[in-house]
């Protein structure tokens, strides 16, 4: 590792560098220290950007994407740097192009639900912003992270379920091309049918195709009523029976999910939960008007009761509610919590909802074999669930087996008619399944990936495995 | 237009059909009159396919469509042939592939609400053979158009403001692309991160960047209520000022059509509506548990008060919501039957919400202005609404004007921030308007085009203008 952080950039890199300086002054970055905080946490390659530039516009984007466009130089757009698949490693060099000081929210049109935000946006700030009139973003990824980086990973979160994934509540992006051009893609009415979509061929796309740097976005008006409550279970079987039918009747719940008796053991031990037991829970919302809400919680307790889940415990005032989904929102680190000093891998497994049940139980009886300590947290209203493999990265046969877990829990999610990704995206870390999940497809996605980035110089290497 | 009709086929046609005769048998056919048949309605484009093939499987369109690439004849895929944008003119000729034969409903996932169907299957057919499961599928455009068609065109129609347009409801999609090769996109998994979203790349691409053969689709239960009522206005002011302010409140209403006096009255007149006034008009149907149900209706209620709207007359049993549906599905015919012998052109605007009043006022105006008979229809909630502009196609003053007027409304939407066509497709009706809609966009749509369809065999000529 100690060669590559202090190698020199490659010529090319460093012709670029030498371009941008009057450009960017002290907003293009080229120290050790910047260089490391731009990789995703808990990646093992040792591949760094060979310079970090802090743009402040998109027009300044796409000036540093000319240049290096001109001298084949790899850019790798970066958020706040919480992707979990390695989308952020610097694996040919380049230069990373930290977005987090693009952080205006540019209109907000309270009429028409939608909002115009740059693509540094994180969404804790954006729900800030909309507080005071009443409105909201739903999509919340564990982790406080840029809008615009969760359009590139076609993030979703908790309220999926209801609200939709990042596919669903965007309606267009400014988008800077491999070749530096600035479009706009998409509009502001709620449906159109001109022409391809684009919106959705850059969402998801992880920066490989061009660079998000704004964002037309959907909002919600905030519920009249809101009632979080969580219900504790025996078992998962009976948890997963009861999603699965509550799902099935279209129970428009806001937020259902998943904690197994691991994650609630740490959740509780990290987030000081009191009254509740570490055995599998649920976490559940109910957004709408008062007499839906009392409807949507009689059916779910009727569920509820038949699959042996335990009482309700509400939690009615906004700060008890908070409390409980910053919670959930830190199962992540909890989790990291029970065994300090190790790695996780996390799987990210969505499958049908009927394979959900059969699908948990077999991952689980597999995760408990290992030896491994991994907590299970999940949106199965989606049908999708994290394992959490945690292990000591320095034990070469501990990681060998919590990679073979990691694997088996993806290929079984693919095997079932799901996906190894529901949420987190491929980057890295997924390439070896998108054979397997998109075999007869990956000539159309290479063929889209060389039309629009001919260069291959939009965040190489991640993605579209090699043919 | 004669020329055209007895013209044979070009040479390389002409070796494509002698090609694709032993597989196809009286499955290819080239007489004019199936030919004719296979236009788009209302068209005057003088073009014909050279013939029209009648595939029934997968496997054979690929077959169809590699001899076609090898020849670079044209291939124009037909589903109901309801378009109303030309996307069925062959205007370089070619291969008409109607896909009408591909009707299977290959399975329904009743625990999943998925299904899989071939894309020749109608909406109407789709739902007969779920009702008896206690499932429907929502899109409805007027037409009983195939599910492959209505996700060429990106289409919606009534149901769209609750669940979604076809971008929203498909998971996943075979396709046969311009190559003759068979690819899967998609999953059935409710949501996925992994790759780019082919699945959308194709929904909306009109049958341009390849051939929909099967589609997996989202299916919802049939509510436990249903309501649908009927409420009349003085003006369409208030009309739409109610409309506006309940999609901003965000109650979750399945259906919210606006009709206007002049639409109402050919509806009464066509289909026989009982103690209506041809009045401007809301046709709205609430879905959700009895007490969510009567929730909303309140709200709604509270709301048309306000707004100078009169008394809700509902439509309780199934068979008078059907007629009262039939009677909105029919509102096209219905307008045409105002003047027998007119064409129509059929705008497609779709705003933000907070446009719609300023825009459907301005556009009312116009149409009355221009003295031209223009029924106003649309599915408000999504700020969407099609002008229908009747005219005598042989009166060259009268088609000119009414031109005119079809353009004022697709640039009024596009300046508003809206789109020219919110469900009906580019084809080449709206060509015109994609320079104004996405001009800095369109470089990377012809970019896709030619990394797809290399040769520019599929459908030749729709949805985006040349450079």
């Amino acid at each position: 590792m100690t060669v590559m952080l202090t190698s020199p950039a490659g010529m090319a890199a460093q012709g670029v560098i030498d371009q941008l300086r009057p450009m960017l002054g002290d907003r293009l970055v080229t120290s050790n220290a910047v260089r490391e905080q731009h990789r995703a946490e808990g990646q093992v390659t040792p591949a760094l950007p060979d310079a970090v530039a802090f743009p402040t516009s998109t027009e300044e984007v796409a000036a540093i994407v000319r240049l290096c466009a001109a001298a084949k130089v790899p850019v790798i757009p970066f958020g706040a740097g919480t992707s979990l698949e390695g989308q952020l490693e610097a694996v040919r060099g380049g230069i990373c192009l930290d977005l987090s000081r693009m952080d205006r929210i540019i209109a907000v049109n309270a009429e028409d639900l939608d909002c115009r935000i740059e693509a540094g946006v994180t969404r804790e700030q954006l729900n800030q912003h909309l507080r005071a009139q009443g409105l909201f973003f739903p999509l919340d990824p564990g982790a406080n992270a840029t809008l615009g980086g969760m359009a590139a990973t076609r993030a979703s979160g908790t309220n999926a379920v209801r609200y939709g994934t990042m596919r669903e509540v965007t309606l267009g992006l400014t988008v800077v091309t491999p070749q530096g051009e600035v479009i706009r893609t998409g509009g502001r009415a709620r449906k159109s049918s001109a022409g391809y979509d684009l919106t959705r061929v850059y969402i998801g796309s992880e920066g490989t195709l061009g660079v998000i740097t704004e964002l037309q976005l959907r909002l919600f008006g905030i519920p009249e009523v809101i009632a979080s409550a969580v219900c504790q279970f025996g078992d998962l079987e009976g948890l997963v029976g009861a999603v699965t039918v509550a799902v099935q009747m279209g129970i428009p719940l806001a937020r259902i999910e998943m904690l197994d008796e691991v994650q609630m053991g740490a959740c509780i031990a990290y987030s000081k939960l009191e009254g509740m037991a570490a055995a599998p829970t649920l976490f559940l919302e109910f957004h709408g008007g008062p007499q839906g809400v009392t409807e949507q919680i009689e059916q779910m307790r009727g569920i509820v009761e038949e699959f042996g889940g335990g009482s309700f415990q509400f939690a009615e005032a906004a700060e008890d509610r908070n409390r409980l989904w910053k919670a959930r929102h830190d199962a992540y680190w909890a989790a990291r919590a029970l065994k300090p000093g190790t790695n996780s891998i996390t799987t990210d497994a969505c499958v049908p909802i009927s394979a959900l049940a059969s699908v948990v139980a077999e991952t689980k009886a597999e995760a408990v074999a290992s030896g491994l300590v991994c907590p299970i947290v999940g949106h199965v209203g989606d049908g999708n669930f994290h394992v959490m493999i945690l292990h000591d990265p320095n034990d070469a046969k501990e990681r060998a087996k919590a990679k073979a877990l990691g694997a088996s829990v993806a290929r079984r999610a693919i095997a079932a008619g799901g996906t190894c990704t529901g949420e987190h995206g491929v980057g890295l870390g997924k390439l070896d399944y998108m054979r397997e999940e998109h075999g007869s497809a990956l000539p159309v996605m290479r063929a889209l990936k060389a039309a629009l980035d001919p260069n291959g110089i939009m965040n190489p290497g991640k993605t579209i495995p090699d043919a």
